[in-house]
């Protein structure tokens, strides 16, 4: 691997901890963190699936999941350029150009650039923040990634149910306090939210993640796992997390 | 107590097993459950308080949340004529006709039969099962209190949300399969969800109740508390449960 030749300043290639598969991440933009790699985990593709990921930022779950499905292809579509240049070179760097697409590109736009209806699996790890809530990151690329500042909750949701297939699974991880909207919004759109997972902390903690699967018109009926525990102690992941990081 | 008095046919006197508490029930009809214990648990009412509680079935929620509040006054309002007698009369053994009242008659009615927002705090353990979702019990008194024969969900989140007071508190046990149906009405009529609290029957099982509190008029945001989990080991009682059957 010629990394010397794919870094640009202020880059650096980590680990993703999972079966040798690196990304090219940049400190002054945003990071994947573990929702990613959960939102991944969580995720289902069938053999054969052609898989939509979006606001995909350097491209964790499509490369994450290729590894781990049989899917034929995976689309990552991400609005800041800079970040999709990452994704593009990760996908590279990992020798997975022929599964993985890269496309820069608004998603309020995304049923004309690639047709309605055209996805089996849709997947979404979207901005938490409603443009008003908490602190802006005062590093643009930062609050794009975190804040609804260039769509929200309901574009997310709306391009999802336009891009998905009849009976095609979402897949989309959120903060807990935003769960009423993203059930209304799915609901509305035609995806029904068929099975969630809290994400706690600690078993004794309240919930910082949740994981949603819904089925674009899906039956209603919503299956609730039992939580997922991140620590059992201070810095000691429980057992399912290290299994999720070595075999996911 | 001249329970020799009060008892009809079939029926017997249990033990709420809090405060000395009492209830009268018959086996033929739908006898109080954890689900009504944990709502009194979960539902705050505070001095001086107007309580309406829906559905009352057998008055085990009014009763129980009369001893551990200074809520003014308790409404129980319950269709089935044979249930609503059985809850007076156990006002009645408990000594608490002077804050407790059972009306007999139809929430969709609820309204006119009160007034409109006149209550500060609402308890529903509504029917949880969908018409034709399971089945049906041939007992029809049984079959009224468990599917939604003659109300629906929606009937019981629009009273709610008439009944109630702005800002009153509305407070629900339901099972997580309908956990989408329920936020989706509450904020169509106007009760938004503030706080979830799932029920697991073992900490690693997925739940089987779901705790509920929504404010009319409230501002969106959710809390999910930790999981309330029953049994530590099989027939043990985890220490929470153990504490509010002692405490309640």
């Amino acid at each position: 691997m010629k990394t010397d030749l794919i870094l640009k300043e202020n880059e650096r290639i980590d680990d993703l901890q999972i079966r040798g598969l690196k990304i090219i991440q940049n400190p002054d933009l945003f990071c994947f963190g573990i929702d990613a790699v959960l939102l991944s985990y969580y995720a289902r593709a069938a053999k054969g699936d052609k898989v939509m990921d979006l606001c995909c930022g350097n491209g964790a779950i499509p490369i994450l999941m290729s590894a781990k499905t049989g899917a034929k292809s995976f689309t990552g579509l991400e609005i800041q350029e800079e970040s999709a240049d990452l994704a593009r070179r990760s996908v590279e760097l990992n020798g997975l150009d022929d599964r993985i697409s890269i496309v820069q590109g608004d998603l309020k736009d995304a049923i004309d650039m690639f047709g309605g209806s055209s996805f089996d699996v849709l997947t979404v790890n979207p901005p938490y923040m409603t443009e008003h809530h908490g602190l802006v990151n005062p590093h643009e690329a930062k609050a794009i990634a975190r804040h609804e500042l260039l769509c929200s909750l309901e574009d997310v949701i709306a391009a999802s149910s336009g891009l998905l297939k009849p009976q095609g699974l979402f897949f989309m991880v959120h903060r807990p306090h935003r769960l009423v909207d993203v059930f209304v919004l799915m609901r509305h759109y035609g995806i029904e939210p068929k099975r969630i997972r809290m994400v706690h902390p600690y078993a004794d903690k309240e919930p910082n993640m949740v994981l949603i699967e819904g089925a674009r018109g899906g039956r209603p009926n919503l299956v609730t796992d039992p939580p997922l525990v991140v620590y059992k102690d201070k810095n000691v992941y429980t057992d399912e997390i290290y299994s999720i990081y070595s075999n996911a």
